[in-house]
């Protein structure tokens, strides 16, 4: 509650800079900043002892400590009064820090800065996930305890350990982070884009860093320069690799990153799916020029499979895509990009080995004795990480399917709830269709839709397990 | 080749009886029996000496007696010219065979009686598998050889043994198989439905037995009494349990029945899933009574769940039902009835073990020593069959995607191909939208896309690993 209190500093001085009225944006974020400063004071005064965190204890941490993120969140939102509805503010801050990006703003270009400027940093801040961050600035004691979190909350199948103490993987991790950030920033802002000042840039980067999606114009990306569009479009690719491979960049184990299985698939399926989409542009007639077809092919392909959901055309209704580039769309919303990167998904290398499983099966079908060990990387995946994958995967799908039914009570068709739902689970932003597309919002969901879409936001982003054990009746039971 | 020359009989005598042209159906369909029996003689000469059916043999025997079957089975369409495209014709005997009950035609009243016959025989012939129906009639030696091909065909993750003797199970499934068809027959003829005639009775009986779905009119059951809806919708429901269980019934073991998980199961979704149909069909004022809203849900939800495909509605165009109810409807898709029955789909016994497989693995994740076995019935699954359970659902997700990838080259919208795909590999028949719904047919897909909905139909009968194992280089190498 601290630590989001003086996040909370940042919107507040972006509102005198752009000179808000004080009793709107200004008194929201003040009011909010102090109150859950003093509360978390107050929480922290009897301090705990005998402290045990074990996976349970871990679950309800990761788990409560991002909803109350959202919901204190949102709270100068609904001061301020520029979303008035609880459920919208939830669901705009669940979308936020989740690194979402789906909104329910029917015309963002109406917004203060203050207030745009919040929901891009609340990517940011969610990108690298709450946790790590405080993990980065804590003092390095109680690993063992700090590691279930950690495990509660690293995007992947597997939590890498690029050096022995938790802390100061996180502090790597983090300054990756920041300078990949400000580099995406610095190149924006001197670009020779007249429309990115420095506010587009500061906001885009922070939605790029976290891949989360918000835009601070109502046509998102489109009205930038090309060369905007082909530097975010790069950043979003960079920002969807597992971190640690950069980290071995900085050692200089170039050999490790060659051998990288998932990131030759992430770059495998980006180049693929680029070249799907422009020829069948091409076959259409889509746009006037290849480059265009190129552009737009490539930047929607590296901002759905980074999760990000930035947008520079409308596909749905203004430039109606072929459905083969929807059946891409919607295979990159499943996939997401690396494990161990800010984007959602169920990460490449859980695909990579639930692709090389289903082949081990059929194989196994036709010599049944048959001992075929799966390999990741060079190295040999044991059995319980498969299976880890396998059940994630079949959750994954389960949560989609629970969640589509639960928001078709509102009797809208089945590409938008579907994909709505996708697309939240996945953290990429918008769907597809004409309500939840590219162009399209979240607005017309009911209350009771846009708590389940926000539920499934942060469920995707936990990677479904501590949110699903809030859920369970033995989570709460005194052992 | 030689049974299936002796089933070409038939549909031979029911063009007799109607008096159609010789030279079309009467010769389509004696040229074709009279050629695969004297081609089945010939390949019958040299008997084979040293047979050894391990699982790859039997994988590669299964796949191709079906595609072949169906392959022959299409020869008299086109000869007789009434189904000209091979394509055409080689999708609607594939959808025969493999009881789905999807069609290319536009217009069966157009047909003659001999094809329309020849099409809902082949879903009898189909339904019980004719491998169990060839065992049945073969000499009771080879148990071991004939155990491999039971496995590869029987719907159910396990194979259960009704008898230590395999023929003298096939023997009982196919009397109560025969006895249900001949019930259900007679209760037809016998009804007050007035245009419930001799060869509705029969054909529809047929395709209600193997859970096919193809009809005789152009609206399907629609223009049926409502007597004749009811009859065939308790019989979908009695063709979609367990054949073993009906066994159990014959033996006085009623305790068994009511402690089968899997039945409960099935009998539960159906009370909820009609009931959930009904409200919201009231809410929306769909239908001018009760009794056609339970009519129609229940009829449908039957239908659906057992994967048959008959229809006594226009649910997509004419009457619209709400999107829960089609969320419905794709759930029923995908679960299909228990194992042991004619039906297609994943099969509820694999959904109960995947959904506390699920949970399981929430509890393992709160506490990570705990030891959950899982229940099916009272006894123990193995883990073994749990993780079979678990890649069969995994491959299946894969597979409808591929096969909606695939067929989305057509540039269909994405509910069509989506469903459509979903619907060949449950067998159902009839998918969603305005082109392949319960109105719509498959006459528009492109050939390329026929042939590979008709691969997922045969895929999906015969529980996707015999086929898959044809594609898989092994299965081909001189070992």
């Amino acid at each position: 509650m601290r630590v989001e209190a003086f996040f909370m500093l940042f919107p507040i001085l972006v509102a005198i800079i752009y000179q808000e009225q004080f009793n709107t944006t200004i008194f929201g974020f003040l009011i909010t900043a102090v109150g859950i400063f003093i509360l978390g004071t107050l929480l922290n005064i009897k301090k705990a002892t005998n402290i045990k965190i074990l996976p349970r204890e871990s679950f309800i941490i990761v788990s409560l400590s991002w909803i109350l993120m959202a919901l204190f969140g949102c709270l100068p939102l609904i001061i301020s009064g520029f979303i008035g509805n609880f459920f919208d503010a939830f669901f705009e801050m669940c979308s936020g820090f989740t690194t979402t990006g789906a909104t329910i703003l029917t015309d963002v270009e109406s917004m203060p800065h203050s207030i745009l400027f919040w929901r891009s940093f609340s990517h940011w801040i969610g990108g690298m996930g709450v946790i790590v961050f405080i993990l980065a600035i804590l003092p390095n004691n109680k690993e063992g305890s700090n590691m279930h979190i950690l495990r509660a909350e690293s995007p992947g199948p597997q939590v890498g350990k690029l050096s022995s103490k938790i802390s100061v993987t996180a502090r790597i991790l983090y300054l990756i982070y920041l300078s990949l950030t400000f580099l995406e920033f610095i190149i924006l802002l001197l670009g020779p884009d007249p429309k990115m000042d420095l506010f587009s840039s500061l906001t885009l980067t922070l939605g790029t860093a976290g891949t989360g999606g918000f835009s601070v114009l109502n046509d998102g990306i489109a009205s930038y320069a090309p060369f905007s569009q082909y530097v975010i479009a790069i950043f979003m690719l960079l920002f969807g690799i597992n971190f640690s491979l950069f980290y071995m960049l900085i050692l200089g184990k170039i050999r490790n990153i060659f051998k990288n299985d998932e990131l030759r698939l992430y770059l495998s399926i980006i180049f693929i799916s680029t070249i799907i989409i422009i020829v069948s542009l091409t076959m259409n007639n889509v746009y006037g020029s290849f480059e265009e077809r190129f552009r737009h092919a490539f930047f929607q392909v590296t901002s759905i499979i980074s999760t990000t959901g930035y947008v520079t055309t409308d596909y749905t209704i203004a430039f109606p895509w072929p459905t083969i580039c929807f059946m891409i769309i919607i295979f990159l919303m499943f996939t997401g990009p690396c494990a161990g990167s800010t984007g959602g998904g169920i990460k490449l290398s859980r695909i990579n080995i639930l692709c090389k499983s289903a082949i081990r099966k059929v194989k196994q079908m036709i010599s049944p004795r048959i001992v075929l060990p799966i390999k990741d990387s060079g190295t040999v995946v044991e059995e319980d990480v498969i299976q880890g994958a396998e059940n994630f995967f079949i959750i994954y799908i389960f949560i989609i399917f629970f969640a589509t039914f639960l928001i078709s009570f509102d009797g809208k068709d089945l590409v938008t709830n579907f994909t709505a739902s996708l697309s939240c689970i996945s953290n990429v932003g918008p769907g597809l269709g004409n309500i939840v597309g590219p162009s399209g919002n979240f607005s017309s969901f009911s209350s009771f839709s846009k708590f389940i879409l926000s539920l499934t936001m942060i469920t995707g982003r936990l990677e479904l397990f501590p949110i699903l054990a809030l859920f369970n009746y033995k989570t709460w039971k005194t052992q």
